[in-house]
């Protein structure tokens, strides 16, 4: 599949709590942010299949259909927890690189705020998880205080990331915070799960985002600067805790974005920039590691040394990633593709990276019981 | 894509009210016994990804993984309302068929009858539906009574539909009913929406299945008697009653079925074997003009004429279809390729057509307020 599949347009709506729109109007502004993108134009007459990545239970393929009015063509949902969005770009880059499809969009979208029965619903899993208090901040947390034991990495150094997220997001038009947080502040705030403070979580948040992707070699007939992508992957794990080996770190994405290297023939040392999921703080560590940007127990010395801020040698998420630009599951992935799809083109306005020629997008999801057991990595290149 | 995807092993499990069985030991039951199906057998570790085509909201890729033990390979969950199982598949074939993967597995998976919420969290959503008093049998009667009005179809003829697959269903080892019913059963069964009849509408059903497919120049490693993808389609329709044209009918499935007759380079007249919707028996008359069996409003003639018979000259729903053997949703699309690959083998036992040589797969799906507004088709080929 390496550079069968170009990018040649993307678009993202604001994200935030937005109880003023529906998710129609949502997945809608987003397609046409993303039409219009598109640098020699495109009709959406041209558009031969779709794909909607969304946690939501009552969503479906026709559920698309109607705020993009595509019709007579294949419309699917995928989903696949927390890496909704990249799986569902996966899937419309399987299909296309299959030679069935010239082109395709793939949107991601989701309501975080105004489910029904409450934001719980996404959040944890009443019959199993809230029986033994397994939250999110708590799955995560344990992973954290591991790191601390085990490698000596500290709270500060957790909040050194949501310093610099929050720092990036404030530069970010779409992020749902655009307010930077002090190093201070974050260590002070409300504790959620120990070491996880308020500032280390990434808020509730409702999106949409809308990429186009075509075959590599139609690219040019849309844009002069398509991105094409190199490598992906996708890999599951057991999602039972007692099956972790050392419960630092996701087996998963080191499987993923294994596979997505080798299809891409490259190494860690050649991505440029990220956009890695970063649900909470200590993730975005345990990601530097999974990755292979840096040794096992090292995470955290890439933040200490400013290797992944903004100007820094390999920066991670400049868009601010989950902790500020927010975390609409279906719409996170498909954001992050968008935003790596900016970087390569040179088009990131205040949140560009400098001589960005290769990206990856990272997200894992939850299985029922564990953290990360499922992961997609995606590198694309100029 | 076409003859580029082989399909090697096939596993149903009984399908019926399952409340002794979980969802995993359902999935588990499926997988293991296609993977023992294999005629010259095949490991576990051979197989590269999976695909689970499931309804439910609590499930996700890594939910297949558990029962299966297929870890560190991708793992996605696709979902498309009815016609789920069979997108399922439809995504494994065009992963295959774009060289990524030699191999997959695709399980469909659906539990009804214990659903917490009672069966009406599946069979109608609340706040549009029931608002209107808009359930399915009466989105399906709707346009029955059109057909009879426009076309002279009586109850009667749809009756026989339901005769000739509860005998179907009588035949086939893994139906949920496995009792035949008499033309006058049906005909004087209580009324469920007029004039759909108790025996008109398919039961709720718990089930699993699970097809292995592969490169289809790989196939001889699995089978001397592999079945080909010769077609496959999807197209998505609106699902606004108010936009449909003729209330008889479903636009999607024309348009899904003439991308898989395109791709495959047949025709109506080639297909010898089909599973196709039969939720209610109005539908599958519907359905054989949708499919191009005949010319529109002609439908209820070939159940008239014993086309569609078993012994037929074109028998639809061998197995009993949705009505006889039930439509655990994620399961039932998988379950029909998995029916029909048995049956193009030869293999098909008391349900077995004379010298089935090409088949056909279609399920149709329920957008928020239509009938009918997704539709996947397959064609399969010795």
């Amino acid at each position: 599949m390496k550079n069968k599949v170009a990018i040649v347009g993307a678009g993202i709506i604001d994200f935030g709590v937005l109880y003023d729109k529906s998710p129609d109007m949502m997945m809608e502004e987003a397609y046409i942010n993303a039409l219009q993108s598109v640098d020699k134009g495109i009709e959406p007459q041209e558009i031969q299949a779709a794909w909607l990545g969304t946690l939501r239970g009552r969503f479906t393929g026709v559920t698309l259909a109607h705020p993009t009015r595509l019709f007579k063509i294949p419309v699917s949902r995928v989903e696949n927890a927390c890496a909704t969005g990249n799986d569902a770009f996966r899937h419309a880059c399987l299909a296309i690189a299959s030679g069935v499809y010239d082109n395709a969009i793939v949107i991601g979208c989701e309501k975080m705020n105004d489910v029904k029965g409450g934001l719980i619903r996404l959040a944890a899993i009443k019959d199993i998880w809230m029986r033994r208090a397994r939250t999110m901040p708590s799955f995560f947390a344990l992973r954290g205080t591991r790191h601390m034991h085990l490698y000596g990495s500290t709270k500060e150094d957790f909040a050194l990331i949501s310093v610099k997220n929050r720092h990036n997001g404030s530069l970010y038009p779409h992020a749902h915070f655009k307010k930077e947080v002090t190093l201070e502040q974050v260590m002070k705030a409300r504790i959620i799960s120990w070491p996880l403070g308020l500032f280390d979580c990434c808020p509730i948040t409702d999106g949409s985002s809308c990429v186009i992707v075509c075959r590599a070699d139609l690219a040019k007939k849309y844009t002069d600067t398509p991105v094409f992508v190199a490598g992906s992957g996708l890999s599951v794990d057991s999602w039972m805790l007692g099956e972790d080996e050392s419960l630092v770190g996701f087996p998963a994405s080191k499987d993923a974005s294994g596979q997505a290297y080798k299809m891409a023939g490259l190494e860690p040392k050649d991505i440029d920039v990220g956009e890695i999921h970063d649900c909470f703080s200590v993730t975005e560590i345990l990601n530097y590691e999974d990755l292979g940007f840096c040794e096992k127990g090292l995470g955290h010395k890439l933040i200490r040394d400013g290797v992944t801020t903004l100007d820094g040698e390999k920066p991670m998420n400049p868009s601010g990633g989950l902790i500020a630009k927010g975390h609409p599951i279906g719409a996170t992935g498909v954001a992050q593709i968008a935003e790596i799809y900016e970087q390569l083109r040179g088009n990131a306005g205040k949140i560009q990276v400098a001589d960005a020629e290769i990206g990856m997008t990272h997200n894992i999801g939850v299985g029922r019981d564990n953290t990360g057991s499922v992961s997609c990595v995606h590198i694309l290149t100029r």
